[in-house]
């Protein structure tokens, strides 16, 4: 079959399960849930052998080895998969909640509710548990999943989805809800960013390319997982024990990910204070610091920073930091090279707290805390589809709720219109 | 200045702005929001004597009398347009507004609140009031806006919206918080809907080609504001009576809007007793009825429908009407049909009733009350930007709340993350 015919098929057969989904019951959804994830131990070698393939491949196309282990399966890995779809099966369905409503004057009643979006496309790279959370925050919400993961999957991917997808429906789940695109022809994913009709929302999760890809050229609703450039404020008045743990383990715990910071932005008054100390830890710790020129004056270590430094999502153990001269400097920084992540201040002085978090324009603004928490389960939410840094219908870590949309049912006894 | 540079200036000013409209108080706007009004008032004969230009030359290329009428601009339009900008002012401010949070377990707390989305860019066609509209509406929501309407109303909308950003200027709103595109080059819109970076969302207001072209070409989000091809299912159980006024008031009372019906189901069982009187009463408001065979035995003014009568939004005197064996059929035919504006069932059987509003796709489902209702204002909102058809962010009648996005404040004392 034609890519194009193959991608319209699929999200065809996934319109039209949606619209039984979004009727199906909880208790059906729950249970389908408990299903898919038993159904990824039962089988877990056919997933190991397929894996095993793919990292063959992977490896003989020479594939480095961070992006070899993120393609990883092991018994362990499809266990965490499995208790996934566990958590997601206890958590509460967001479809048919009542977000709102009132009786009117001429006495209609009107009640907004939750409904799922419909048809959701996921567009993802190396990471084969992305199908399998994917899968299971869609279905929970009562929507259909078109996945489309990256060509160095395939293997992987293609089982579980299939895995899956039959568990569900043996569960009761409508015929079809789980879509998995079996080409590694890259025109698939331009032909499904513009299935319009028939795909409701596409949400890509991967890297900056394929992000913008995705953006530039869907003509489907977009959700944007976007990179980011996450600042930590170290202000006047902040307490230096605290600023440095802050600052340490916002860069250092885990750098890969896209709320570690980037760049560390230092009041003047406290530098000489807070820098020296700091330092000697990142150095410890292999940490590459690229530093204006006051920075410089501290360590013979630090390497110049350029104007690309402020705007660069290294995901790795580099970091750039400046010395401003106010919350004015360093509000003006945030404001021309973030990305609308997360964004920090580490501050004593409660006006200033105050400020930061009404200037900040992103998604998550905290004060006194490391910008890593910003996650879906540390928020308390139970799970998480990806970190929207865009403002149209969800910012910021994006659960069960944020994959639903809503409509209004009124109800009436013969009103008509005046 | 080429169009490219004249809509990146604006957009880059309108940014500016927005960075200060966001954090500008709800007093400072509402006086705004009073002052453009008494400004429309005060300046009215620019206005109408910008509108007899634009009048006059719309004439001269032959323009149709319904598209004039739109186009023109009277003291008691005027004087409507200020009253709306007043009530406005007196709407509660969605901004700063808590949705939720919670404390977690580590001791941080977590609030979601209102902001402003930032620069919007409204593209509009010829009604010049919608210049006031969505100033006043993106104003109070604290966002930007980059005004762009249609070349036939050139001169009224450039005069409309140098009042109003002068006047909100002297009250105290950011300088560039208005922005209007004065070229009637068609490459400005173009332009615009790609300015991702500097404009946050594009809403399309206008008849279906501008809205498919924006949908189509966007870069930027678009809050897609759709055609309406509204049903109305009378079923078996309806009393005839209430299902004559509903189906009266839906087509007649103002054909030409998008919650408007245009097409009629009826139950069989019920379609000898209801059919006759009600076709007698459009015949007699001059309605041009196109129905299947079964409602063409009902009489010889009917005229045969066609397969694309089904799918078209007639925005006038004309309806389709098709007799359907049951519900089913009913729900069958509106999901292949409809656009997802507004649909109605007019019953007396409780479950079919709620069968219906459970298994529609659409913004808006009605049990027994006219289509025409799916409105900002008859919702009790207060205000309107738009009906959105899309199921992201916003569904259904727009008002300030769906003119906002939301960010996170997290407040800590010290929590990294382990």
């Amino acid at each position: 079959m034609e890519t194009y015919e193959l991608v319209k098929t699929k999200a065809t057969a996934a319109k039209k399960a949606a619209a039984e989904l979004a009727v199906t019951g909880t208790a059906v959804k729950n249970k389908a849930l408990v299903a898919m994830a038993q159904a990824l131990l039962d089988r877990q070698q056919e997933i190991l052998q397929a894996n095993a393939e793919d990292m063959r491949q992977a490896a003989d196309k020479g594939m480095k080895a961070s992006m070899l282990d993120r393609l990883k399966l092991t018994e362990q890995r499809i266990a965490s998969m499995a208790e996934g779809l566990e958590q997601v099966a206890v958590l509460p369905d967001p479809v048919g909640t009542v977000v709102g409503g009132s009786r009117l004057a001429n006495g209609m009643t009107v009640t907004k509710v939750r409904v799922p979006l419909g048809v959701i496309g996921i567009i993802y790279e190396a990471r084969p548990n992305v199908t399998a959370d994917a899968a299971g925050l869609c279905l929970k919400s009562g929507n259909a999943v078109i996945l489309k993961g990256g060509s160095e999957a395939m293997q992987s991917n293609k089982v579980i989805a299939s895995v899956l997808s039959e568990a569900a429906e043996k569960a009761g789940i409508p015929q079809g809800a789980v879509q998995f695109i079996d080409t590694s022809d890259r025109q698939a994913v331009t032909d499904l960013i513009h299935m319009n009709g028939l795909v409701d929302v596409v949400i890509p999760r991967g890297g900056a390319g394929l992000i913008k890809a995705v953006v530039m050229n869907a003509t489907v609703p977009v959700i944007e997982t976007g990179a980011g450039v996450c600042h930590t404020f170290v202000d006047a008045s902040a307490d230096v024990q605290m600023a440095m743990d802050i600052a340490y383990n916002a860069k250092v715990q885990r750098p890969s990910v896209c709320n570690a910071m980037e760049t560390l932005l230092v009041h003047k008054d406290i530098a000489g204070k807070f820098l020296p100390p700091m330092l000697e830890k990142y150095f410890a710790a292999g940490v590459e610091i690229r530093g204006d020129e006051r920075v410089q004056a501290f360590s013979g270590q630090v390497l110049p920073a350029v104007e690309e430094d402020w705007s660069t999502e290294y995901g790795d153990l580099r970091l750039s930091v400046k010395v401003v001269d106010s919350l004015q400097e360093a509000l003006a920084h945030i404001a021309a090279y973030s990305t609308g992540h997360s964004e920090c201040i580490v501050t004593s002085d409660y006006a200033n707290a105050r400020q930061f978090q009404l200037r900040v324009d992103a998604a998550a603004v905290y004060v006194n805390a490391s910008t890593r928490f910003t996650d879906g389960f540390e928020f308390g939410f139970g799970a998480e589809i990806g970190i929207s840094t865009q403002k149209l219908h969800a910012r910021g870590p994006m659960a069960l709720p944020e994959l639903t949309s809503t409509k209004y049912l009124i109800d009436g006894s013969g009103q008509v219109r005046g």
